[in-house]
């Protein structure tokens, strides 16, 4: 069926659905293109969802089988800090590719980064009874929010758009003097607009963090995946920029469902600043049996929570970090395969007429990877944007869902998208193109 | 090495570990009991914590390790909500062994038991703003406790001990009526002292539930094991009894860790009143974007605490669902195999001059089962009494970290002493009696 799609039809499977276009958030938008998909016997682009593309690492899935076959895993709990083995070859992980010393201890594997944010926020909120709001910077990841109003806590926000380098410490800094803030969270290589924080943006969100008394909760979903760079040689500079290095107060938070494409099985890192062991907040005990910050994270959260981690996925994990560890790139591919869609992708929106929204890196090009932010000059309203492009077979989701400043645009990911759909999708930004020049 | 242990060096350990013996949570006691055996080279009878102690059923193992190899798992999230043919398959079994007609979309697996308790708990402190009190009955898994201590809402209870039957309803609803509570927790059979609710109580649970606005928090972990009935005839009467049947407010959390041996996984059933699904809670937008209680389960609350469960283990839940369902009574046999040890067991400490704290079923005798509850005369206090018993190499917690209301009792459970054990524990049971006669 060729573009632009039966316009009554949409909105007929829109309005049975009670999706709400112009404000769906991913799952929204993924159930109604869906329902479209199939109703109508076509086939989107789709660019709304962050679900790897690429296939789980064999070593993983090998690691995972075997342990539940001759481990005879599964009648017993996992210990609840994680597979000793395991937390030593997150430790080796941080040394070698972020560079940074972590005892095993501190390194803890969670439920995907989900519950490692989870239980992160929702430490930072029981540290003091006087200081629960959490400055996001901002865009990011959405269910992050959903997370702290479901904890009944505070937030605000600082957006990178108008907001980096000095301008960005001073505005945190500024922000931080009110006293309120328990926390502050990002995300970089950042969900959707792809800046990354340097080394004196992360020293001075660190500084902030120990001199204010806030945890620095960094999540590092797309580790590694600034592919201007080659952080992949292990032990070897440059290493993925972290606020582990520049602050008493970090907690990161490496998922490994995209760079090592194990979103199903839900396992990821939570690395702690050692440091956090022996800090004190003043009204953690109430909450969570014990006053020291970094102790309370597994019994006082993790614990509560899921009791343990799925105990197979940790040997899956472990048998990924060890050969990456060792040396094997092809652990990393992902990260190249994405930036080479990235660069394809970006090309044929602008070659069609859109533009970026987030269009620099301190004043550097972007690099080229998970997601990019698009926006069209006839379109002041990503979400009227994105109400046409569904027309023309394209999904993507608003930056305004994802807690961006700037309204006009859209969050594109490049997951789904292999090489073989590059031409359906060059025509159809061409037929978008010629309806809307 | 001959019971009783060496004073001292027990003594120093607990120092060293920082373990308060008369206050030892679960994990606590297992730490230091693990520092003992390591230490002083000897073997305890383990009746500290609940951890399976037969083997994960071989379909389930056999289940995860096709599904990885053959249906590709791992990069794709799961459906949020549940892999559909895993709810089906609940379906099935509430319908077969619980007598209750509940539609796939209600039944929705967790990561674990504890994460069924979690949401479950965090929905109904969500619902109202001005009602944030859980009732818990008590005894109870203590922690349930800290779940609501992190979640920073309130907590009250009413002890089985001296509550049963028509007392029993009429205390929840004396206290229901004072308006601050969200919801009833408890155990049954009861973690800890196997006493299991009749249909009477659990229609008078769920009829107050139903009237003042309350979820009704079922905790089934150890579902189907009252061996005194006969509940594993899959379509046939009895029942394992279940709120479910008697409200419409009610949540039903089935662990697959006891029952099925399946601990280390972290998959468990989730169960909800089908009439949750319209039921409005003033306050719930806010925290979980919808006011339908039923709704926002998935999105709401399990979406942002682990985004989904990990696959694997839905197929191997589902597996072993299969075969009970179909009439294999084998998936059953860790409840028999129980009841065996707990028979045997208790025989053992009544001959040696101890009693049962929690004597009695509604008048009836107790089933056997994977916990009971333990006294002796010589002991005021349950803390003093395992304190003197780890020096007779006998692990146990007090009752009174379960949430209970007696003082002198302990909670002993049978999972890890098999049969090969009891002449030990008979032997350290006598010298025990010897020096306390």
């Amino acid at each position: 069926m060729n573009v632009p799609f039966d316009r009554e039809a949409l909105a007929g499977i829109a309005r049975e659905l009670d999706v709400d276009v112009r404000r769906a958030s991913i799952r929204d938008m993924d159930r109604l293109v869906n329902a479209v998909e199939e109703r109508l016997g076509v086939r989107y682009i789709r660019m709304e969802f962050g679900i790897p593309g690429l296939p789980t690492p064999e070593v993983a899935i090998e690691a995972e089988t075997r342990a539940l076959r001759e481990r005879k895993l599964g009648h017993i709990y996992a210990p609840f800090a994680g597979v000793p083995a395991l937390k030593q070859e997150i430790s080796r992980f941080a040394r070698l590719f972020m560079g940074v010393d972590i005892p095993a201890d501190c390194c803890i594997p969670t439920v995907g980064a989900m519950q490692g944010c989870f239980a992160s926020i929702a430490l930072a909120s029981r540290m003091r009874d006087d200081a629960r709001t959490v400055l996001f910077l901002e865009p990011g990841f959405p269910v992050n929010k959903r997370q702290v109003k479901l904890l009944g806590i505070e937030s605000d926000s600082i957006d990178f758009y108008d907001h980096r380098g000095p301008a960005l410490i001073e505005a945190i800094e500024r922000r931080a003097q009110q006293g309120d803030l328990c926390a502050i969270i990002w995300s970089s290589p950042n969900n959707p607009c792809w800046i990354v924080l340097n080394e004196e943006e992360l020293a001075g969100i660190g500084r902030i963090c120990d001199e204010h008394g806030l945890l620095a909760i960094e999540d590092l979903a797309y580790f590694g995946m600034d592919t201007r760079q080659n952080y992949f040689v292990p032990g070897e500079p440059p290493y993925q920029p972290t606020v582990l290095r520049h602050t008493r107060r970090g907690i990161s938070i490496i998922s490994s469902s995209k760079i090592f494409s194990y979103a199903g099985q839900r396992i990821a890192m939570a690395i702690l600043s050692p440091e956090l062991w022996d800090t004190d907040a003043p009204d953690l005990e109430g909450y969570c049996g014990t006053e020291k910050i970094g102790r309370a994270f597994v019994p006082g959260l993790l614990y509560p929570l899921t009791a343990c981690c799925p105990e197979s996925p940790q040997y899956g994990l472990m048998a990924i970090l060890q050969a990456a560890n060792s040396g094997d790139r092809s652990l990393f591919e992902p990260a190249f395969e994405y930036s080479r869609r990235a660069r394809e992708m970006k090309r044929l929106f602008l070659e069609n007429g859109f533009r970026l929204v987030y269009d620099n890196d301190l004043g550097e090009p972007l690099a080229d990877g998970f997601y990019f932010t698009i926006a069209h000059p006839a379109y002041d309203d990503g979400a009227d944007l994105i109400a046409e492009l569904l027309h023309y077979g394209i999904s993507a989701i608003t930056l305004e869902t994802t807690g961006s400043v700037r309204r006009e645009g859209l969050r594109a990911c490049v997951s789904l998208t292999g090489q073989e759909l590059f031409p359906l999708l060059e025509e159809r930004l061409r037929r978008f193109a010629a309806a809307h020049s």
